[in-house]
């Protein structure tokens, strides 16, 4: 039975037993899983030592960092190697964990790999996991994680052992409550699971515990399907691999019905609003005939008018090759890759804040002339979304729009406008999906499996060791498992600083798809044969025993030269 | 190379060389599916017989099914069982194929199917693939199916080797097409591989070449991921395994991430609008919080208030406990189980065709009174849609409304209704999902594969053994495959007449779920539970191999007692 403890009451109300998960409903396949003991890189299975690379900067403006982080800038990473004896200490720790913002398969195997970790090097220890995300680090609830506790979650899905919430810990008087917390508990470490902003924030932890004397060392460790927390020395975030082979099965699914029906074109639109990471490595592993990339979108400059003439003319293209459907892929986050839209959405908040908008229409006037030009091309319900759908602040809320019946209505238009001079003669039906929660609690992979729970070893051997401010890390990844590296890179090292409200903010940037990057060069140098001849290719569903069961994705195999663009 | 004939200008704009497969775009499962031989049934393993079961009645209507089948009628249904020697002579044989309606994965395996058993036991005889469906045999399109030509679909999802249409045979003129091109191929057989429509139109053909001394032969196949072609015994339709099974594996991950949110209500609607059997299936995979039974809501005469309230209720019951999320099925054709609405829709079409609708809504008097009140309660955009969106011939697109986005809207209208009388005090929110183009094109199973195939070899053996008139069938399929059953059903035992326009149709009756049947009752002796408890079960992705790649779906294993309720 788990140990429930902290502030009953309300951590009930996230994990109470009620919610467990129901063992005996369990598929066979999430029981097999359960026993998939997942392998360790070599490092792991003898004694090891800490080898420290050399000091370090920042990603951005180091001079601020040192400013923002005195008693941490500079440190550097660590790599976990073998070692004749053991060479630190198997202490036992008290140890909390938290889950940090949106889902990603692999959590409860980061949760597993420390648990499994302080029961191997540091018996009598205690891992304490904070109830739904920081807040339950500031509101002090939590459980006790057990291994009865944890068995049910084991290479499963979810966030749903201890939950996840997007709460920071900003303020002083926050901060305080942290240090409330960790001294209650007498935490010697604290595992901080999320994306950049939730590592950012572990580093501030990490800064301000050293600062104040708290003796509990923060590690950060790298979660998101969206891929954009990487950097040299993390290569991928958990996650993503899964998320990714979740959705291109779909995609691959899609692609045959196209193919099959004949009639169709698929507008697909992909979860991943800042970065297009998860639209170019499903590109790579399914070969639509169009993927828009958010980053080249930005960095062409393009206007919206110039993304739906590009797609309309492929429409043609193929029509004339008797062809009348396809596949296309879209990055949720498209909208803000173009300045124009982002100009238009600022001009309507603007208005809305201050005049509002009559029925009649004058306030249109008050859009500057490419505003005005833009806001007259959107289909009539997207307009009506933009004025009527607002967040609490007021602001129109992009991230409802829905891009992909957007971009269809635009071409269904631009189509009768060239059915109308005649260049265009076919009918064209656009289909509309959205995948996103499907892959955010997938069954990891066997990749992301065996990641995560080596990246929860390694938070633990680096807690042990008696680091802080490092982010738990693997290398060699298109290697056998047994030959990944393992270390801590430092946290510091990741950071920038961003000017928000007249205050230096050190942010670690999110890593954008490169267009000189090997993944993006490998889809230019393909996309045009993809566009017009039908090279789809189908995934298929994830495998845990076979052939495919260790692939791992294109972006990472590219990104460490594992495949050539 | 494959050789394509046939009137080759239109049948290329269906398979010309371009739009075939392209093999070096393969991923390594599909690769890895190509070789994947599928076990076949012991009887094909040596000699075999065909075994005679009793006259044969009709569904219904036995004396008028007689009228219209006089060549057919009473035809026993047979078996193929194991002998010591060949009992029928193999002979060379020319047979054509196609594939009819929406794709079901495993089609190709029982092109493959044909394919092979040709060749096994027909040297030298021939296989033409009909283009675009029904069409096809009209206007004598089609490619002959080669063994390389094959290859690239074994074991595959899809219809593309081929194609598909919905045309059928229906007019005199059509019939006399059809015999036009099975006299110039010289046809022995023709496999019609189809849902209940086409196996309806199949016993027709061969009806007509009987009754018209046509040689050629037709044996039909049943095929329709809806699951509502079968009968006593052809247990299953192909396709609904597969179909079922990837839709479970997203609800599945659906589920953890309402789970881990805990702040979401998704609401699945289910591909399949006649029968509610995928939603039942997928129900048993995954045990949701609600899954709404369109047979069920028929049979209680349910309205669309009492729908939403039931819903409604669930919402409150829950977040009593403290749960603010869940997941609720819905199956695609819910609205045509629900008396009031097809009430209120044909007055809509009535009225639209008449006097129309003026901008002011005087039209709404017209409406009866029920209609009128069920018309308020609609959600303001679905109103829109079912007076704007029309089908060629003027009448409201049903299809085409989102009936997951409509509950959403009328159940958030219930709780605004239950806060302010402050029966509810939480928030609520939906998200809505569609799950169908994934689905109908998936990899086939290890059970749709191997399924398919040996409805292949069944139809490849029916009509060497000089069979029309039958569907092939295949029976005891939750036992290994080498213990299948294998034979063909007389299609006109599964026939009933239904009146249309004055005259007697034959039809095959849709299968509907069946309220006291096995999966109904397994599902309503436990749904109580799933509601409030959260037993989530996650199939997770298809496997092909390990401990689970040879499941078969509840709805089979119930209906066949290898499962109890």
């Amino acid at each position: 039975m788990a140990i429930l403890v902290g502030d009953a009451k309300e951590a009930d109300s996230v994990a109470p037993p009620q919610k467990r998960r129901d063992l005996s409903a369990y598929s066979v396949l999430q029981t097999s899983r359960l026993d998939a003991k997942p392998s360790l890189p070599s490092v792991f299975h003898g004694p090891f030592q800490v080898s420290y690379g050399p000091r370090t900067s920042a990603a951005g403006n180091p001079e601020e960092i040192e400013k923002l982080f005195p008693n941490l800038y500079g440190q550097p990473s660590v790599d976990l190697v073998p070692s004749s004896k053991p060479t630190f200490t198997e202490k036992k720790l008290n140890v909390g964990v938290v889950l940090s913002g949106g889902q990603a398969p692999g959590g409860h195997n980061v949760i597993a790999g420390i648990y499994d970790y302080l029961q191997e090097h540091g018996k009598g220890s205690r891992l304490y996991g904070f109830l739904g995300g920081p807040a339950g680090i500031m509101k002090c609830k939590y459980v006790e994680i057990t291994a009865e506790l944890l068995h049910p979650y084991r290479n499963q899905g979810g966030f749903d052992i201890i939950c996840s919430g997007r709460d920071k810990i900003e303020t002083p008087e926050q901060f305080k409550q942290a240090m409330d917390t960790t001294n209650k508990l007498e935490l010697d470490g604290l595992v901080v699971i999320g994306g950049d902003d939730s590592n950012t924030n572990a580093c501030l932890l990490a800064e301000c515990f050293r600062a104040n004397n708290v003796k509990t060392h923060v590690i950060g460790c790298p979660k998101t399907i969206d891929g954009d927390l990487k950097s040299e020395h993390v290569p991928i975030s958990f996650g993503f691999d899964t998320a990714c082979k979740i959705y291109a099965e779909m995609i691959g699914n899609v692609m045959v019905d196209a193919r099959s029906t004949g009639k169709y074109y698929h507008f697909v639109r992909l979860m991943g609003r800042a970065a297009s990471h998860i639209t170019l490595e499903c590109a790579l592993q399914t070969h639509p005939n169009i993927a828009v990339i958010g980053e080249e979108v930005a960095a062409n400059q393009q206007t919206l008018r110039q993304v739906v003439n590009d797609i309309t003319d492929l429409v043609c293209k193929r029509a004339a090759l008797g062809k009348h459907y396809g596949v296309i892929l879209i990055p949720e986050g498209l909208i803000d890759f173009i300045p124009e839209i982002q100009q238009l959405i600022a001009e309507l908040n603007e208005i809305l804040a201050t005049s509002g908008c009559d029925p009649e229409g004058h306030w249109k006037n008050k859009l500057t002339p490419p505003s005005r030009a833009l806001f007259d091309l959107l289909p009539h319900n997207i307009q009506e979304e933009l004025l009527l759908e607002r967040d609490p602040h007021g602001n129109v809320q992009v991230a409802r729009i829905e891009t992909e019946k957007m971009l269809i209505t635009m071409v269904e238009a631009e189509l009768l406008q060239r059915k109308h001079e005649r260049t265009y003669t076919n009918n064209f039906i656009g289909m509309s999906h959205f995948f996103g929660y499907e892959g955010r609690c997938g069954m990891p992979t066997n990749f992301d499996s065996t990641y995560c729970y080596a990246l929860g070893f390694a938070a633990g051997a680096l807690l042990q060791s008696g680091h802080t401010g490092l982010i738990a890390s693997a290398g060699n990844l298109t290697a056998p498992c047994e030959e990944w590296t393992v270390g801590g890179t430092a946290l510091t090292s990741l950071m920038d600083v961003e000017r928000r409200k007249g205050k230096n903010k050190p942010v670690i940037k999110k890593a954008m798809v490169e267009l000189n990057g090997a993944p993006f060069l490998k889809f230019k140098s393909v996309r045009e044969k993809w566009a017009v001849e039908d090279s789809y290719r189908s995934p298929g569903p994830i495998q845990f025993s076979g052939l495919t069961a260790n692939e791992t994705n294109f972006t990472l195999q590219l990104e460490l030269g594992a495949l050539t663009a």
